[in-house]
């Protein structure tokens, strides 16, 4: 087209699950070498071109860092330059790339990721990914806030607080910063509304782990049967969760592909 | 390249000035129509590409909002959906684009926008671009956190405080939110620090005309001649600010293009 720009950059793509925005980077032989500053000037949003965090799409079988070598790891890293295990929100949107992109086709898949290999189902076209996110192990019942809260580790820990509206809590203050601490009211018997202090973060849009750990937390308190699924509203969106009767929970929700493009191989050094 | 998606969708590019961020959206046909919440959208720094705003690039002759039929029209939308009149860190993104993808040469350029025509040098490859603000209005000693302030209008209101140091002012929360304010530290006889809590939004990484306004004052405070190129350093980087002996004030910064795509037209429908 005229008026494009000789930009011979590095193919880069944009998206996000439920408002958790990810910048891609296809590195299909491996040769990406993603420094900390080099992911913090990527993610930062007016030098850059600005995300929560960067997933490198890299074959398996190139990264020393990949627990198989089988298909393709998510090379995730955070906003702030440290490299993260898993994240339910990220890895959704790494499904659909692969999809979208024909590197994989519609339905099971699996993703390598730096805590193991994840079990996917996605959907053709713009339906939702659903993932694996692994077993739930339920803890004590501590205080957060003056109350009464469950414990919940979903790989990392969270403590669910019942509340009776969470639009009515103002601004997120809880008062144990050691943990992921998540709000939830009900609205019904499968239906939940959350918000969530993650740890060393303060109140995000979503957060996957969380919406898992409200819905086993929530079962516990109501007896909700295992294998119900329950709706989830973060504010970024809705998530459907299921605690199932082998003790694992699953994770539906969308997958955004908003942009692809090249970026000035410059914000990378 | 293999991997790529099929998005078919429209052209984008994202640069900053000193870390004012925009998404320009080429249209070559003026054929684009871009509602206040298509704005919005796209402006959505994690549902969108983010950006403080959009300036849409279209051929002045194609669309009635110009005000001259010739070259290039900035219509420029904030992130809010209002529409803009000028922006002083925006149009040399904007002409820098024109230059990078071929459509104008490097040097004396004219930009179409909704405060007149305005006068442009762009230097070539990565160089800075010059444009000039327009007349300074001097005005009166105002009253500013219980300080004096010099008000100068550069076409929006601004109120110049010297500080002695911009560091140590912590958040800023200036007394009249009706005007623009800009604290200013002195560097030296021709260098000026400044931070900017911008009317209606708050403070900013930098804002264009607040500089202007800055070595404006800094000038009648300490008597430097007209003429004389003042470094103003703001959190998002340096501008070169000159009040020139005829009264107009020219300002000279980078312009930096960081992406080029293609976007999933459905953020904007």
């Amino acid at each position: 087209m005229a008026g494009r720009l000789p930009l011979r950059g590095l193919p880069f793509l944009k998206g996000h699950g439920t408002q958790n925005d990810f910048v891609l980077l296809p590195d299909f032989q491996g040769a990406l070498a993603l420094t900390p500053d080099a992911v913090r000037r990527l993610c930062d949003r007016r030098q850059g071109l600005g995300a929560d965090g960067v997933l490198r799409v890299v074959p398996a079988a190139l990264d020393a860092d990949a627990e198989s070598d089988d298909g393709w790891f998510m090379d995730h890293h955070n906003a702030d330059g440290t490299t993260a295990e898993m994240c339910g929100n990220g890895i959704r949107v790494f499904a659909r790339y692969l999809v979208a992109a024909g590197l994989e086709q519609p339905g099971a898949l699996r993703v390598v990721t730096r805590a193991g290999v994840k079990d996917l189902e996605v959907e053709p076209g713009d339906g939702d990914v659903t993932v694996d996110m692994g077993p739930a192990e339920v803890g004590d019942v501590l205080e957060v806030d003056g109350d009464k809260a469950q414990f919940v580790s979903m790989g990392n820990p969270h403590a669910v607080l019942p509340v009776p509206s969470v639009d009515a809590l103002g601004e997120l203050r809880p008062d144990r910063l050691d943990l992921n601490v998540e709000y939830v009211e009900d609205v019904s018997d499968t239906h939940i509304r959350m918000r969530v202090h993650e740890r060393g973060v303060g109140e995000t849009r979503s957060c996957g782990t969380g919406a898992c750990a409200a819905v086993v937390a929530t079962s516990l308190r109501t007896g909700a049967p295992r294998g119900t699924p329950f709706d989830v509203d973060v504010p970024g969106g809705r998530l459907v969760i299921t605690w199932q009767a082998d003790g694992r929970v699953s994770m539906r929700g969308p997958a955004v592909l908003l942009a692809e493009g090249v970026l000035d191989p410059a914000v990378l050094t």
